[in-house]
Formats: structure tokens, sequence, C-alpha cells
């Protein structure tokens, strides 16, 4: 087998929202193909995935560092040796050619569109979906019909009105995700004085009707003192967790609203190497039996530094069902299902085309995975007309 | 006063060589122009800058992200009020709109370019060398014909030849440094066995005549159990350094080197946020009498950032003058100097044309800080077509 082309197009995000931070009227993620010499009935194989969701696309770096050094590299050494297909691994490391250490930030992304891509191939070149080929890889069994428990996350403030108004909008939001089928939430707080938030919050509550079906999510954006206070604010209320209550690599700060707070704490969707996450294990007081860590592959140089990163986990003595991977699409929903992770996050109707499940349904909080071969990011429309024109 | 443009270009390096870990040859240094409806003398006014040497040109974010973001940005929210030209914070503030925290990799180097081509601008607009108008913005007495302090790193291994002549070689190369008018130097060490590793040293340390004129530097190579073996084995030669023993973000390795190797040890080219400064203050037991920190804020966002960095290390009991950049030239040359730093490094002959400090002679050590206006990029030959070119 031989990789013939390598082709990437930045694809705006629609349907965007605003967190407490960021507003992605204006984000882009990067789409990736792998083009192969194979056929299976009739058609070219190719391998697809992208970038996860909210760190741009990365159009340079793809064009500039990675591709050409897949490309370029001896094409035997990229194969796997079980199996048909490419070794996601060589992948990773051809791709770092004359990387330096450290600074795992956009690079990260570019290179794991490429080796998710591999993943996406070699579970087509299978005829299989992602998660079995994951899982196999792993030396996991592979699931039958599997059913991920995913969360809507939204919860976002409203534009303007009063506080009543705000809480009804908040409330009416939440309606819709539970037709939808969803039985668990996110919220955004951060964005308000912390009396507003805490109203936010029970309106929540009073609707879930438990409070270990709210979580709450402040994307990082609390100074250390306000972090800590408003995690012994959020205490009482028994949440389901709190989010990213201050900079995601102050491990110290996390700590310690993390004991204000009692319950789990949720962290890692900003951490995209495995050495950064042996440091959150070491310093940030992480508990055994409760916290929750959101990294994500699409993000980290793809899957086989997450799955280094769930092992890092896992000899610091967490349970990979703390796992809840941030990026609420189809990448991640087989790579939950195929390493046996917690749950999937969803963000019903925004981050289109990328965010979403396809036509997949959801049922009583659940998720069915697909059966399409590889990610199935075909059953995704307005990603297939991508898709159509990527491997034309 | 108005940006009219800003204007990039990606720059091979020449010259280049290979470390433990990287080969330079393929690699590229965005070189930024900021343009400005300014005049002095009849000619418009721009400032330049890059994003030091070694992590790749950053077109696609730059182009992508935060070159649109500055020319879009309300003008007068730009500006500074204390002078004439930009600020740098709000530079860099509104090119990290919409960016999420964490991962500090790749848009540390494109925001730093910008940013300090914001600083080169305020110089030439005041008509003074860029390390007075940073020694002020910084509340510092701005010196009078300032030196500073530069060290020759190099050190490379050679092609071939038997051991005898591999340290023939070496010593040749630091004879060349020598004549030049260095007196301390930097070999590489990592990618030999111990034994022709510690004979390396020996080697340099005879022809120096003085081992606190010998630093090494691993980049990084090394796992942890091998960095902490080879820091053991280097103790006892009294060396000025021990740089980069394992990976960058591993500070417990770092710190289990440190106490191995008794001496000195330096770090920080590969952090690129203040608060991955502050986890290494906190994490890796540097010592502050000793520990020599490289931070580099070509890489790290800019001076603005770099400045919060320096103050980390101070508020942690740790000197300035324990700070010695990353990257040899002009731009750190004008940082030390207008900080008051404790020294710079120099690649004598690689790294072209970014590497190095123009037409200045080394004098005992000693590298005279040019008076030309702002950086004095334009004093480097190769780097003045290119500039012709962005500014015509």
């Amino acid at each position: 087998m031989r990789v013939t082309d390598i082709r990437h197009v930045a694809v705006p995000l629609t349907g965007a929202v605003a967190n407490a931070v960021v507003s992605f009227e204006r984000h882009t993620v990067s789409l990736v193909v792998i083009r192969t010499d194979q056929v299976r009935r009739g058609r070219p194989v190719y391998g697809a995935a992208f970038n996860s969701i909210g760190r741009f696309d990365q159009a340079g770096i793809l064009s500039g560092r990675v591709v050409p050094r897949v490309l370029g590299a001896d094409p035997d050494a990229l194969l796997r040796t079980d199996g048909p297909g490419l070794d996601p691994a060589a992948v990773r490391r051809v791709a770092l050619t004359d990387e330096k250490p450290g600074g795992h930030g956009d690079r990260a992304g570019a290179v794991a569109a490429v080796e998710l891509a591999a993943w996406d191939l070699n579970a087509k070149l299978a005829g299989e979906p992602a998660y079995a080929a994951i899982a196999r890889a792993h030396g996991r069994p592979v699931p039958r019909d599997p059913r991920v428990p995913a969360y809507a996350a939204g919860g976002y403030y409203g534009d303007a009105g009063t506080a009543a108004e705000q809480r009804a909008q908040l409330v009416a939001e939440l309606e819709r995700y539970r037709a939808a089928g969803y039985t668990s939430f996110k919220i955004k707080i951060g964005g308000a004085p912390l009396a507003t938030d805490l109203a936010r919050v029970e309106a929540a509550v009073a609707f879930a009707g438990d409070p270990e079906r709210v979580a709450v999510d402040a994307n990082g954006r609390f100074a250390p003192a306000d972090a800590v206070r408003w995690a012994a604010a959020l205490a009482p209320y028994g949440l389901r967790w709190l989010e990213e209550p201050g900079d995601p690599l102050d491990f110290a700060t996390l700590g310690a609203a993390a004991e204000a707070f009692g319950g789990p704490v949720a962290t890692g969707e900003n951490l995209f190497s495995r050495q950064d996450v042996t440091n959150l294990l070491r310093y940030a007081g992480l508990r055994r039996d409760r916290d929750v860590l959101q990294m994500d592959a699409g993000l980290s140089y793809g899957l086989t530094e997450y799955a280094a990163m769930i092992a890092a986990l896992e000899d610091a003595g967490l349970s990979r069902a703390q796992a809840v991977p941030h990026g609420g699409h189809l990448l991640n929903l087989h790579i939950v299902a195929g390493l046996g992770l917690g749950a999937c996050e969803s963000y019903p109707g925004v981050f289109a085309p990328f965010g979403g499940y396809g036509e997949t349904p959801v049922t009583a909080g659940e998720i069915r995975v697909p059966d399409a071969p590889g990610f199935g990011l075909e059953r995704k429309p307005e990603l297939a007309a991508h898709l159509d024109r990527l491997t034309a």
C-alpha cells in the first residue's frame, strides 16, 4: 500500500457561539484526507479526520511541515506490520521530524489530524467501524453495538433581559436538549457575577431534577482567588463536576479549587501532550475516585499520544472511566467506545459541520455508535461534500 | 499614528547544523514588518522582528489569525499613551483574541514576532536603540555603551573518524571561536555514549583552561534515568552548567539531575508562557544561587510575556542575572542589555541570516550593543534585503 497524497482544507465553523473566554465566530478546523492506491468495492480508499474543535485550522503547519515529511518518508516505514494500512505511531514520529521537544500547541493539532486519518484509513481497509479497529489495536475486546453516554454541553449566557428572563432562556435551552434525548447537561459559569451564576445553577438543577445531572464550566477564566471563591460557593449543590476553574496549566489553583469544591473537578482539554498530563497528575492532587480528565486526541498528536495519556492516568491510580474527552464529534465517539472510556460531550446544534454525531439519535442520554466504516465522517452531509472535493 | 500593513516572509536558515535531536536544514523563520504612516528623515518608519530560531516560520498562524486581528482592531486601542508608537501589551492582547488558554506552542512565536516588531518600531520612532526603549519601558536606567557577555555555542559532533579525530575536530572548532573573541563555550552532549561524551568534555575543558568556561547541552534528549546518569558522571568536572538533560516539561527529572550534577542546570528555552515558567519554578527545585533560565521572548509571545517570566523568576527569589536567553541574535542582545540580564548565547557562523550580531566584534567574551535605531536588523545585509522587499 502507498500513500498517494495528503490533502487538507480549512473549514469554517457555523452555528458558532461564545463561551466565557472566546467567540467561535471566526474559528476554522483542518479537515485532512490521506489518499492511497488501495481500492475497495471499486472505489479508492482514503482516511479522513480533523483537528477536533476550538484551536483553529492548521493549514500552515500541515503544508509547511507535517505533510511534506509524511509524503517524503520511506513509504515502507509508514506501514503497519500487523495488518493492512498505516502505523499511526510511525506517522506521528515522521510528522515530528526535526521538531524540538516541548511547546505542545498548534502543531499537536496538525499532527493529530493526519494521525487520526490513518486510523480512519485502517478501519476502512478492514471494512469495520473505527471503534473496532481502535479496540483491537489496544488489546481490548471489540464492543458489540456500543452505546456511549453523552451529556449536552451548552448553557450559554443569553443576550440580554432581566436575570429572570436569562434564567428562563437557559431553561428553554435545556428543554431543547432534553427533547433531543439528553438527560444530563453542562452550563457555563464565570461570565456573570457569582450571585447570578448561582441562580443559573439553581435553575439548571431544578430543571434536571438531580444535581448530578448538571456540570458547570468556567473555561479557565478565573484568577486563582476567584477560582477558589466560586468553587466554595458551588460546593453545597453537589454538582456533577466543576470544569476548568483557572488557567489550565495552573495545577496549584486547580488543586485548591478541588479542595474547596469537594466534588469532582474536570480539566485537560488544553493539555496536548503526555508530559503535560503527567504534570497534571503529579501536581494537581487529583482524586482517584472522582476527578474527570478531558484530553482530546484531535488536539494532542492523535490517538498514539492520547493512549499514552490514558496509560499515565491509569499508572497514577485513576480509572479510564474518568476520561471524558473534550470535543463532541464522531472521532471521540469512536475513541470512547474503542478504549472503554467514560462518556462523550455533545454540543447540540453548534460547531457544525464537525460537532455532533450525524443522524444518530440520542436515547436516554446514550448515543449508539454508528457501524459505518472508519469514523463515518461521510455520514455528515456537509463533511461529505468537503470529502468529495478532497478525494476527487 | 496608524499601522498601514503587516507583512511577513518565511526565510530559510542557512549555514545550518544538527543538534542531538533535530537538524536545522529545513528550518525557516518568519520575518515580520509592521508598516506605519509615520515618516522620519523623509523615510517611512516600520518595525521589524522575527520569531527567534528553532521553531519554524509561522506563516499560517500569522496570516490566518494574528495579522487580521491586529489590522482589524480599533487603531487607537493599539497606541501607547506614554509616547509615540504601539503598546506592545495591547498588540499581544489583540493578537490573542478568541484564543483559548494553554497550548503554548507555535502561536507564541507568531505573536512574538509581531509584538517584538512593535518594540523595534517604538525605538525607531524615538530614534534610539531598542535596549534604551526596553530599559525605559521597564523603569530601568538606560545603560551607556552597554556590553553583554556572550558565550560561543556549538561543540557539534563531527561527521566521522576515530574518537581522537573527533576530539581534534571539536578543539579546532573551539579554536575558531576563541579566535573570534569568545572566551567561554558550550558543547553538545547526548549524541554519543557516555565515555565518548566525557572525553569530549575533558578535551573542551583542557582547551578552555577552566571548567567554568565550558557548558554542556543535551537538548532534552535523555530519558529520565539517563539524564541522572549523565548528570552524576559530569558532576566532578565543575562545569558552567548542564543544559536540558531531559524533556523540558519533566520538572521532576530536571530536579533529580540537578541534585546529581550539583552545579548549575540550565533550562527554559522550550517553555513559552509565564505559567509554564511558574510551574518550572514551583516544581523543579531550582536553586537561587546557581541555576540558569533560558526563555526566549521571540518564542514566547514577545517581551510583554518575557518580562512577566522575569518577574516570576524574581518573585521566586532568583536573580535576573540568572536569565540567559536562548537565541543568539540581535533581538536578545538588546533585551539582555535593556533588562539587565545575565548573558547572551552566540552560534558563530550558523543560523544565518538571523543568528549572530552583525558586524559587531566580540572582545574578551563581550559584545558591544550597537547604537543603530531599534534592534538594528538592517545592519545584517541578508536581513536588510528581505526588509527592503517587505517595506517596498
